[in-house]
């Protein structure tokens, strides 16, 4: 049997090195050990400071491990927001940030763009009100990139507010300026190439005064897993609960991997891919780009309208090894979403660009 | 080096199943696949139905998967307790589902007794009120098992609450009578030998049904985890976000294990082992049992006050290879915790004994 290799958007193919370190933490009982031992805090010790390295966070930001990206969202509502927040919702995963305030009782609000465009910053809703601005920087549903420049400077019109951003599928090709957003996450399915089920939450300062605020005024701003909780605890190199210890190992020896490949060069050659991806689907005279502009076009999640022939064209590239995602949602069987992350080699990339050129 | 073998309370030690298990799943890709996918639903229901096997849990009953103990008392008190939860609190896990309770803005209260001691039943108080009655069935600081039947008393007595327990160090040597109580949850790092970062929560249709009726009442009973969504998404086999897929298809396999081995065997050699453990220390001149009343002792956690000598104690045990644990919180160095899990084997119990015999 032909062996697969995974261009799903996350889950995805793991990072090789993955395979290596499980064996290690398997032979050095990473699993074993006490999450409050000496031996686990080096360990969560030396993933921060891989991770950081790796995405140049600032060392007065707390890095934060949680279970999903949705979590991630859930808390910080928890957290942060009294009364509202605003949501730039551009597909399924902005929705569901935006739902899950809804759903914890915000009168939250939203713009809304069409499947496959982008937010007219030209006209954007008054938010003086909004204690909290959510933006999903590289949408997974549809492959729509917001500029990060176009975030900062919502920022700066609206300091008082907390900026937050979903980075799911971008990071770590991308990694925000943390002095000019206060919050973001991703989880490590996605570029990371690691197995699900670890969250990772980015916060500044400002994101914990404002736990702290809610907490003074008597509102409730969570159990365990409220920001004071994890950022007390994360500055111990600990986790409030026992935490997925075999994940944080991982996610540290992605990072030390990527630290010696270098990060420039990892960027570069997501780009490079990316091009690679975007000029065959340009060029294809059965594929058409969801997105049409070419500015806000995702680096690393590549979707191709596929009309009818989607079936077929998955199958093409699956006799060849290559799984690559489904639309999403309605899209599911007229679109095909192809991920480029880190770990997926050049090689393959023109492999699959051939075999979709052929067709 | 001589080789660890962890006899802590969890992290402890990896079943040896799960080495094998871990292997297999790098090689068919279970950390790739879609967590939509009909690869990920067949994992997700032979883990549901291995799990339903070994622990008699009814058809009618959903097994939930979150991702620690922790959060599986925090979504409880979200989605079922508007005003009040009472919780018998005997150690420090009862003490985190309490404290967690009142987090969440609840006005519960608590029967609070001694370290290393058990409840006297014939004197609670009137819960007439409480909305959610809360047990720690082995309370893992302690070493101090209540019985089932004490809990089954409490639902027999006041059958509109939803009686709930923490099984986090029984389970699977301990599965309660699903008809008995509402709902019961463990994590994996424990009794099951997996790394940690999945929490499992059973509950009953009481238990929706009750979050069911306090989101018609208007309250938020949480997002992406609430029951009532975890249950919806439970009946097609998958999770609300993607979940620690590796962790369901180590679960199956563990309990498939466990399943062929004979669970009524795995349960008389856990007691067994227990009763060689507190024998020695019942007899030793060196260590006392911190739960003097036998009816009430854990057979999974064995605790035994060593006074002064503890770091001595590990020390020596640690010679031979042999992990435990210390004290609890303040008992931390005057206490030794010791694990008797599924994978233990008896030849290390009689070891370990001879060890502490020999002090």
């Amino acid at each position: 049997m032909i062996k697969k290799i995974f261009f799903t958007p996350g889950p995805t193919e793991l990072y090789p090195v993955v395979h290596e370190a499980i064996a290690q933490a398997l032979k050095d009982n990473v699993c074993s050990i006490n999450h409050r031992s000496s031996e686990f805090i080096e360990i969560y010790k030396s993933t921060d400071n891989s991770l950081r390295k790796l995405m140049d966070i600032p060392d007065e930001n707390h890095i934060l491990f949680l279970s999903s990206a949705t979590e991630c969202m859930d808390r910080m509502v928890q957290s942060c927001v009294i009364n509202n927040s605003h949501h730039f919702v551009n597909g399924a995963f902005a929705e569901r940030f935006f739902k899950t305030a809804i759903e914890l009782g915000k009168n939250s609000t939203a713009t809304v763009v069409e499947h496959g465009e982008g937010f007219d910053f030209s006209s954007i809703p008054d938010m003086s009100n909004s204690e909290m601005i959510c933006f999903t920087q590289n949408e997974t549903s549809t492959g729509v990139a917001t500029e990060l420049s176009r975030i900062y400077e919502i920022k700066d019109k609206y300091p008082e507010a907390i900026v937050i951003t979903d980075i799911v599928t971008s990071a770590p090709f991308i990694s925000p300026d943390y002095n000019k957003v206060d919050a973001a996450f991703f989880s490590v399915q996605k570029g990371f190439g690691m197995p699900a089920g670890l969250g990772v939450l980015v916060v500044n300062r400002r994101c914990i005064d404002r736990a702290e605020e809610l907490k003074q005024k008597g509102y409730s701003i969570g159990s365990y897993h409220n920001l004071i909780s994890l950022a007390e605890y994360a500055q111990k190199y600990q986790n409030t609960e026992t935490p997925n210890v075999l994940a944080i190992y991982l996610l540290g020896k992605v990072c030390e991997f990527l630290n010696d490949y270098g990060k420039e060069k990892m960027r570069e050659e997501t780009i490079a891919k990316a091009n690679m991806l975007y000029s065959m689907i340009d060029s294809s005279s059965t594929l058409r780009p969801l997105v049409k502009d070419k500015n806000i076009r995702s680096q690393t999640i590549v979707i191709a309208q596929t009309g009818e022939r989607q079936a077929k064209i998955k199958q093409k590239l699956l006799n060849s090894g290559y799984v690559v995602g489904s639309g999403y949602g309605k899209y599911k069987d007229s679109e095909i979403r192809i991920a480029n992350f880190p770990m997926h080699r050049i090689e393959d990339v023109r492999s699959i660009s051939e075999i979709l050129s052929s067709i």
